[in-house]
């Protein structure tokens, strides 16, 4: 699952995804970009985007990125996640880079950088840290 | 804003909670229950809440719980935040539960509980650890 | 090993608790409580007990308390862990409470909880969350 | 804070890192490296550099690396540290990087990479994500 096509497909699979409008925009081995535009109703009250849609952008990329290292039908799951936020995520739009750091048989360690993009200007807002078990579907 | 009509106001002000339909049922010192009903577009391609739906949740309700908290006009921010996904977020409805651990003049320590209701049944799913700054706004 | 002459044996068989000197207290079903006495050699520049100090006591116990509860044979192999350091870590003793949230086949999910004790006081000075993996040994 | 001098008197001054053997060896603007010798009394049971071993080089390590981006006599305190443990950390000798990833007035986002050396070989074996409180010393 490491063309662009495979992975437009697995984000179209998530209900969520697409309601929040992330869509993927480059693929590579265990490496994984998507992009969404922030709407009013992804908002805070403090008027950035919510903890919650960044680490949805976040976990959903870095899941992609595993997804894309996983051999013979297994399905990579977030066992666990962290997210720092750096910076308040304003802006009109979020790009998210997903990375695999150490790819194991039952454990995948990934990472995500959550950039805002403001004008012409691309600030890192978000950094997630996750660990995903490989599960064989029934 | 530890009164229930003060803490729905807050969660009605956040338009990503509006959004996904989160709603404050029960408020205490350094305590706040939420709920929110699933549905379709919450969902992961697996079937099961969305690990961001799960955490946007959790990372609220402990942040109104932390908001509670504070005195003098400072606004308690989620610097970071933990989700461990124990279970499938499955059934009709998620609980949850935050409560805050330490609150300190700078830094608030807050965790959540969510619960899945299937029928007459609760099923703790995910545990988040967070963070939070309190700020003064401008 | 949920008596606590294995769990002892487990300890003594890991050197770093050793030269800690971290002991078992007490153990139950996903359940498993520590103390150690805290030397000048365990402080940070600042006169408490080192994050690392904190983390290796909460991290162990949990470990315990996870391994405790596997069987055949399958050794509880901590993927990452997560300490919250709520308060200085200050006094003549640390005790350790380590739990079982969630065990599965693979994955177990466990926390701790670091107390500082002065005098007859005791003081909830660290939470760590921790998920391990069960490997089986060659 | 950024001349080695400065930072292998910063290390000194922590009795656990001395009691470690944790020693500075080479600084920069947000950017501290580090390294220790594994002694049989840093390991695990199972034969590795124990996790709070790796933790607390990590944090200290990442610890250093903010101390040097604070202004005016604050001292950063770890609020809370996530490590992930990649691969048995298995060796003569840890080498750590620590770096600022966002430093604001009160909190500083730092991580750290830890790699086991081998021979002459260097392998990634955990990751450190810490959130530090700038505080004012009394």
């Amino acid at each position: 699952m490491i063309d662009l096509e495979s992975v437009r497909a697995f984000f179209a699979r998530a209900p969520f995804m697409v309601d929040l409008g992330v869509v993927p925009t480059a693929v590579g081995e265990g490496r994984c970009e998507t992009e969404m535009l922030l709407q009013p109703r992804h908002l805070q009250h403090t008027g950035q985007a919510h903890a919650g849609v960044v680490t949805a952008l976040a976990d959903h990329t870095a899941g992609a990125a595993a997804q894309g290292v996983v051999r013979g039908g297994g399905v990579a799951i977030t066992a666990e996640l962290k997210t720092s936020l750096l910076r308040p995520a304003i802006g009109s739009k979020l790009v998210c880079v997903g990375t695999v750091v150490k790819a194991g048989r039952t454990l995948i360690f990934a990472e995500s950088d959550v950039f805002a993009v403001i004008g012409e200007q691309r600030m890192l807002v978000a950094k997630l840290s996750a660990t995903l078990a490989v599960v064989n579907p029934p």
